[in-house]
């Protein structure tokens, strides 16, 4: 392809920021225009990075190296058709880099971006659809009537179209799109869907929205702040608490069916599915049994989420001799509240969040309570988390500094996996530093810690395998002044009748044992719900191949299986924490919505 | 009082409007921190209006003309003890008058305005408290932790503290403040109270929260626009309809009740009320006599407020030979659905907003239906009541030109009475230019066609009496086109078994009637919650003593005892429509705060 400016080949260094961004978005966009992949990759540096969410891949998708990226041109743009690229907001230089909001269209939609420059070159690209052209979200100006001015024989008002759709939905009309799992992933995602238009149902196995909250030990509250918790929306007023107790986010949850007007069946059990892709005139389409308030039903959605949430089922070890202990044997999810074991002796297995809430509140009830801690664990200090962590997009600081619930996603997207990487490690030096007397005395109690295998700490053990920290609400004092009793380094060897026999022979007697153990991965999801064959077609879900423990090779630069196409056409995972939910779930459903309208939706597969 | 600074007296007239402003806000700054009444006063024009919304007086006052700021002044000025005026925001300036935003402090708060200077004298100064200082509302950087992190023993949950809150308040722990109907005013109020943490129950004889609009007619939508209709703190999502359906509205209602956390009683019905002023150390306490779920209680609240809807009771002409008509009679809030009225004769008496609708819902149902219009009627055109009217303050263009809701709340409240007044004449005659051939055809229809004794329009007759027009969204299509019976400037004379005779000796064949003849006052609430005696104290209720019909003079320049204190010590009045409710249940939850806290609290009495 010939070139027809030079000029993109070597930029010159401009150094107002906001020139500089201009003059690189220029030549980028001439580039693109002429569909001349190597001016366009000359742009890059050769080590940069382009994450892009949907925009250009139809997928999720990082591609790291400048080669990478020109291939990845390659084989998009003829059809992404990239255009009108102009910077949004002033750029800004720190330390070398320059920064800049960008917005572009596509043959599809429009897009939002982010750019870092380094010496005139993209050091970083991040590019996400925001809607389809077309199928524009209706907000705004563009918000229905509610109702027709005029007299109309034959209206129905609100009420009788919820009623009709309640009573078809499902049972005489077909979904679009099934989403398993009515908790905030599978509601966010739903109320998205729902603004495009998209027929939706979301079933869940539990009796009202919200319960997977309420049924939890009493004492949680969400270890993640507020600014980081909004759903899709309908934020959280401005005096909700920083951290939201459990059952105030359970009612929260309910309200948001209710209000964002979701097709919802509780009581709802998903028991197995198959896929036919040829049905549908090659649209596919899922036969999913379910069982309803009891009734056994078959649906027929052409879209399949899997929302049961990022944790798995609960994974309880099975140690020698467990069948004749005497006492009580728990899963932590079992664990409500410690009340009726004041006075009784209490082990608890494992080390992470819901292990050390738990001890907390036995401890509170005044229970005698031993912790058994099986391998390292990483302790974050919530006010450290929030200060060195969350706080510089989700705080209130962060509103006054213009980063938006929306913005604030965007950024925060805007940092491939191998440099959040990179900064996290700088980020859990500083909190070691900050708060190295609390890690010395809680080493001095024995307790084993770690920072993640490459120091890279919470946020990062987060994404490889959803385990292995705790956010420190209180436990770690009880631990570091003994209240909780602590046996670290070591494994259970067995349980007795009354006690717990650990790997150095120390016997706990116990009158309750609780497993806080943790979850399987979301992919036992799959093979319980829908089947073993689809859940292998699928392979592993979540983790960035960063080959560290539960998180095997190779790289993938993405979490596998998230948000995007898989293995298996039709059938998508949706979940994470309350960021990722919000923020990922415009993305799952731009993707559905494209299918639904018949789009183009050509995946870019490497 | 000596002068200390002369050039009070004759400011210089600044050309930028930015700094005219600047040069009177540092006039009034020094003239009131030298008590010199007579160089404030001269900062004012001769005919200035001043309206306060509880900073200065402690109550809701608009005072018209320089002597009447100057007598306010020499009663507040030592106690208030204004200071620290700043312009917030760039001026403007439009034919001569400059506005511009205000803040500034009293000994009590801190407070917004907005100034209009006209050559260098304020022609129009609006200042309303907003916030308590020391009692600033716990939102942002003030919200709650929700969690303490630590192990805590006999620590009460989330839920916890709730359940308990709802065993006892009102049983055996009495509210400061009780509000009796829970609709948008009632809750609005109470969530604001809430936040300020003033110990509120809300009662309601319905069943559920928003029943009031769920039992109305089924093809009800809100009259006014959805910018228009946010409750405090939880404004609607975007993509909220513009005329929100009833139902919706209804579950919006109940939402908001549960995520704000108010305490509710429903089904609870106020049956009398007495007051003793010199209990509680001269604080004074209600007796309230309640059925609570069909148990008799008694309450001792401090505060009471009366949020039963500015609609009173439904009210009900007796016509002569009504007890011998076969049909069915019902008052419009009784009526609920033309279905089963289908190829029936109904003859709906009423020419309203209640008395249009109802006929469209009738005539979608294919009845034979005939309105009596016994007086002139104004109609306006939905469409052109929001671009004309609410459009520059409450839409989607307002939200860009920066008037979020509580800047457009307070820029409405910014123009005295008496200056709406005129304004709205010239609105509603371009509006009569506008829509000239709709009124044509009306009046060619017959319909009796008014704007208002003088002219003033819609926003008028509803500040003055709250009725006397139709919001067209569909019924005058009717009429103009014969598809309604029209009778107009008639009376209705009697009933007969079946028909309504009118004035004219007309008969009308009926098998329905519907008296869309409206609603009592205020006051009438007033009377039958509480006692006749106390009604009596009271007085009228709404009103701007317009001497037009149904409001008599002298003018007040204030809706009459609404959201201020009144003649009954300890009772207050709140409602209007949802712009109304909202924006003035933060004066009125400031005053009742106030009180709470023991903050002095001198009514200015004029």
């Amino acid at each position: 392809m010939a070139r027809i400016d030079n000029s993109v080949d070597a930029p010159a260094v401009a150094t107002d920021p906001g020139m500089a961004v201009q003059e690189w978005l220029d030549a980028l966009s001439r580039a693109l225009s002429a569909r001349d992949i190597e001016a366009c990759s000359a742009l890059f540096h050769p080590d940069a990075f382009w994450r892009d969410l949907v925009a250009f891949s139809w997928t999720i998708v990082t591609l790291d190296g400048r080669e990478a990226i020109a291939a990845m041109l390659r084989k998009t743009l003829a059809h992404v058709q990239p255009s009108r690229w102009v910077m949004d907001g002033a750029a800004t230089e720190t330390g070398g880099t320059v920064e800049a909001w960008v917005r572009f269209d596509t043959a599809a939609g429009r897009g939002r971006g982010i750019l870092r420059l380094r010496d005139g070159r993209a050091w970083t690209l991040f590019t996400a659809l925001q809607e389809l052209r077309g199928f524009e979200e209706p907000a705004g100006d563009r918000r229905p009537r509610g109702v027709v001015h005029a007299a109309l024989r034959g209206r129905r008002t609100w009420a009788e179209t919820r009623a009709a759709e309640a009573a078809t939905l499902g049972i005489s009309i077909q979904p679009y799109c099934l989403i398993v799992g009515g908790g905030q992933g599978g509601i966010g995602l739903a109320a998205r869907l729902k603004r495009l238009e998209v027929p939706t149902l979301v079933i869940d196995r539990l009796e009202r929205p919200g319960d997977a909250w309420r049924r939890r030990y009493k004492t949680l509250c969400l270890h993640d702040p507020v600014w980081y918790d909004h759903l899709p929306y309908l934020p959280f007023p401005d005096h909700w608490p920083v951290f939201t107790p459990k059952d105030k986010m359970g009612d929260w949850l309910e309200m948001y069916v209710q209000v964002m007007e979701l097709a919802y069946w509780s009581q709802t059990e998903c028991l197995g599915a198959s896929h036919d892709p040829d049905a549908d005139g090659g649209a596919g389409r899922w036969t999913v049994q379910v069982r309803h308030q009891g009734v056994l039903r078959t649906l027929h959605p052409t879209q399949l989420v899997l929302a049961t949430g990022m944790s798995g089922l609960p994974q309880t070890p099975r140690f020698p001799g467990a069948e004749d202990f005497q006492g009580v044997q728990l899963h932590s999810s079992a664990f409500t509240d410690g009340a009726s074991w004041r006075g009784k002796r209490c082990v608890v297995i494992g080390s992470n969040n819901s292990a050390h809430d738990i001890c907390v509140n036995l401890w509170e009830n005044e229970a005698h309570v031993t912790m058994v801690q099986r391998s390292p664990t990483m302790v974050a200090r919530s006010e450290t988390l929030q200060e060195l962590g969350w706080g510089r997009l989700f705080s209130e600081q962060a509103l006054r500094n213009g980063f938006t619930t929306e913005r604030a996603d965007l950024m925060l997207a805007s940092t491939p996996y191998r440099l959040v990487t990179e900064a996290q490690k700088l980020v859990w030096q500083a909190a070691a530093e900050r708060d190295a007397d609390f890690y010395a005395q809680l080493r001095q109690a024995g307790f084993q810690l770690h920072f993640g295998e490459d120091g890279s700490g919470l946020t990062l053990l987060y994404l490889r395998r959803g385990s292995g920290y705790y956010i420190d609400v209180g436990g770690s004092a009880l631990i570091i002044h003994g209240e909780v009793s602590l046996c670290s380094g070591v494994q259970v060897a067995r349980l007795t009748a009354h006690a717990v026999v650990l790997s150095d022979g120390r016997e706990l007697p116990a009158d309750l044992v609780v497993y806080a153990t943790g979850y399987g991965s979301m992919e036992g999801w799959a093979a319980r719900c829908l089947s073993p064959a689809i859940a292998a077609r699928v392979g592993k879900v979540w983790g960035l191949g960063s080959d560290t423990v539960q998180d095997p090779g190779p790289w993938q630069g993405e979490l596998r299986n998230m948000w995007k196409p898989t293995a298996q056409p039709g059938l998508w995972f949706h979940g994470g924490n309350l960021q990722q939910s919000r923020s990922y779930s415009l993305y799952l459903a731009l993707q559905i919505k494209a299918r639904m309208e018949g789009l183009a939706t050509p995946v870019f597969n490497g």
